[in-house]
């Protein structure tokens, strides 16, 4: 397969934090085919060599620094061109330089900010550019509500079909995300206890220290729901609860998750207060620094009703999960900083043994990715009551295999595009399910005036998000 | 509790193997009150100092050598008497020096050949030593059959309540099979998998490497399938087999083990040929020496039909294991030694990935003892077919507690029967369903005139002990 890579928005974010890393590492581990191009357009007159610059502090940063000869051969792939890429003429002229040859695939990622995807879709339309061979990468936000994503996604449609369409939701590229897939289906011991019969809930942290990073107007409109339930937690509760696909590829793995998402039980104004509980950080100290509050950035409204956390009591009314209470929770400016998939299984039925402790999986995606099984064992010895110990076994092979390179999320996924492959990206009537459950919670607290409950920077959260679990006699781990 | 300990067969070999080393490192790990005394009763004319000088060997030699200041206070410990303890005269006299304090809890073990086991008993009897707080630890032999075994249930049932009976099966005292039961009882994550709907089959393999080593005449009258499965393999099967009992303790374990005895189906004309395979060892080379067959061992009758090697392929006629093969095999010298319970689960019901590999359990009790579960996991990487890998975990606490002390059996056994916890040792019940099983095998044998199968010394035993096992689609492991 020949294929080049086109980059839109080349000089942003997210370009110079993952993707070139996640280019050269694809490269360094022979990957890419060798006259595949990365084409980069930006809009910012900046000379090829600033950005070559600024890449190369990147490589040099990263897991295993810059290799000269490997980075020769990358700075050799890049084609640059500072322009307009909402401009049709540009982008005409672009591809008549640049991607003219049909017979090559091309994959084209718009690393923008949100409010100008719909002028770009529409400068590729009218540069009729898109060909059945092009894939166009796209991330979030996709939308801030069903009806704005679902416009985005018409306009996506009017220029491609739905397989050209590659929406990331990088949680999903992760090793310990993948990992999980094959514990379930590669294995026996698992499935059977995959259940309510057997396990007593499941929770999903993604918690960080960070807070708004100067992006007070943006977050201002989005929020904690939308930001990071509506795609990464939802997007994992997917991986935790959905059934066995008959196959590990495209539309199998993806009407599993639907059903998944077709099965989250509505939240309106009979159980809100029971299942949702909003917060907003005030002034605190994270990581021994005092932080300002949620009000006190700059750019603030002081009446802003946004939650920068919330914690979630979710359920799935089918057959598997019955009963089974998921409890999702994120926060900016807590204490630490970790995404956990928390699997807890049911204490025995009969204690045999003096002590007791019901196992759990914990799946550990961030900071370090790891799989751990928490289970009880004998510690050796001939006391008169048996000992046991709890045990914490490492289920991913990141041990077993040391040295060798843990790609990074973005890795696995621009290669996925690069081959075609969109297992791992999610599929519009997921998110349209996503969204729907989202908009409903949002609609209910709006019409119910639920705000968020202040919480000090650095803690847990506001005691109502711990209550939540605790209520349940359960607790966050 | 004041207790004292008394040997009869102090120069023997299990004593010098077993019984001094284990009470020497209970005392080590302050297991042994301070005034426990060590009374040792030996036929042989020897010297105190020449017991004293051979158990030094043995210690010298055991895991953590000798300590200089144990080693006095143990040595404090021993009270010496050589005579004859099938004498009633000399057992009355012994009892009125040695242990007349009626307060003081008494442990006698009964470490000597099987065929003085009647007179020691009528002894006993004659000088009226038992009484309620003395308690009898005895080893197989225990009989050749269930009428012989009957027949030492009696003589010992005449002396003393079946509660003071200790009958040893010391790989009931081995760490792995004690964190097989914890394993199982105290995780959620086994006990819902551990049956016909998800395991596959079970194997228990205990080979060895060493002939007759010496004992032609004994081994001749018994043969594998009474030394070996009788005893060790049908109690490690009741281990892995055994209902979930309501306490860790006494009649719980033991009633859910006879449960299990009681399921063994019979093996009679109908079915030996399929179930059953004996072999003889031939001449042969066992870790790089030339050994004889045991036909051309020293004293070797060269008519002998006595198997060295057995293999059953068994069947529990219950709810929790119907249609699951128990494959029990063991033989003398084997090309390796190791004693093994292997647990496989059945295969994923459907492959989603292109590797498949059925997980399994595997209970390790000799030369070393460890637990570790096989399963299928992810290999870091982005390949197109996702890559997995077999990885085993070790399930048992050794590496987690490096530096910790692993008890031998014997120290947990001495020790449970200086406290009066017969938990882990076997019930007489138990030893008459073994042997009715065994009987019924051997009857069949002798009538249908089913003779071993020679097979090489330092080889897998014969052709047919695999053929039993692969005829299945299964192997050994």
């Amino acid at each position: 397969m020949r294929a080049d890579f086109l980059i839109i928005g080349g000089h942003g974010d997210l370009a110079l934090r993952k993707l070139y890393p996640a280019l050269y590492y694809l490269q360094k581990f022979n990957h890419l085919t060798d006259d595949l191009r990365i084409i980069v357009v930006a809009r910012q007159a900046l000379s090829k060599q600033a950005l070559i610059d600024k890449i190369r502090l990147r490589i040099d940063a990263s897991e295993q620094g810059l290799d000269a000869a490997e980075w020769e051969k990358f700075v050799a792939r890049l084609c640059y061109h500072v322009g307009d890429a909402t401009d049709p003429v540009f982008l005409s002229a672009l591809r008549d330089k640049s991607f003219n040859d049909s017979a090559r695939e091309l994959v084209i990622y718009l690393a923008i900010p949100p409010d100008i995807i719909f002028s770009i879709c529409k400068a590729l339309q009218q540069a009729d550019i898109m060909r059945p061979n092009i894939r166009l990468v796209i991330e979030k936000p996709l939308g801030n509500n069903l009806e704005s994503f679902n416009s985005i996604n018409q306009v996506l449609l009017s220029i491609c079909t739905p397989q050209q369409i590659y929406r990331i939701d990088h949680y999903l590229g992760k090793e310990a995300a993948q990992n999980l897939l094959a514990l379930r289906f590669a294995n026996t011991f698992l499935e059977p206890l995959w259940n309510a019969h057997h396990i007593d809930h499941v929770q999903i942290n993604v918690l960080e220290t960070v807070g708004i990073e100067g992006r007070w107007q943006f977050y201002e409109q989005t929020g904690a729901l939308r930001d990071m339930v509506q795609s990464h937690l939802l997007q994992l509760l997917c991986l935790v609860a959905m059934e066995p696909p008959a196959k590990m590829f495209g539309e199998s793995v993806y009407n599993a998750k639907l059903k998944v998402l077709m099965s989250l039980r509505k939240i309106d104004e009979h159980n809100l207060r029971q299942c949702v509980v909003r917060g907003q950080y005030t002034r605190g100290t994270v990581d021994g620094q005092a932080v300002p509050g949620y009000l006190e950035e700059s750019d603030a409204d002081q009446h802003s009703t946004t939650e920068t956390f919330i914690a979630i009591k979710a359920s799935l009314d089918n057959w598997r999960w019955g009963g089974v209470p998921f409890y999702l929770r994120t926060g900016k400016r807590m204490q630490k900083r970790y995404t956990e998939i928390v699997v807890q299984f049911q204490n025995v039925p009969h204690k045999v043994f003096a002590e007791d402790q019901a196992n759990r999986l914990v799946i550990r995606l961030q900071p370090d990715e790891s799989i751990r099984l928490y289970l009880m064992n004998k510690v050796p010895g001939i006391d008169t009551t048996t000992r046991l110990h709890p045990t914490a076994l490492n289920l991913s092979l990141s041990e077993a295999f040391p040295g060798l390179h843990i790609p990074d999320a973005y890795e696995r996924l621009l290669q996925d595009a690069l081959r075609a492959n969109n297992t791992l990206f999610t599929h519009s009537e997921e998110l349209e399910l996503s969204w729907k459950w989202v908009d409903d919670i949002i609609a209910t607290w709006q019409s119910l005036d639920y705000k968020p409950i202040p919480y000090a920077a650095g803690g847990d959260g506001p005691a109502a998000g711990i209550a939540l679990i605790t209520d349940d006699n359960r607790v966050w781990y």
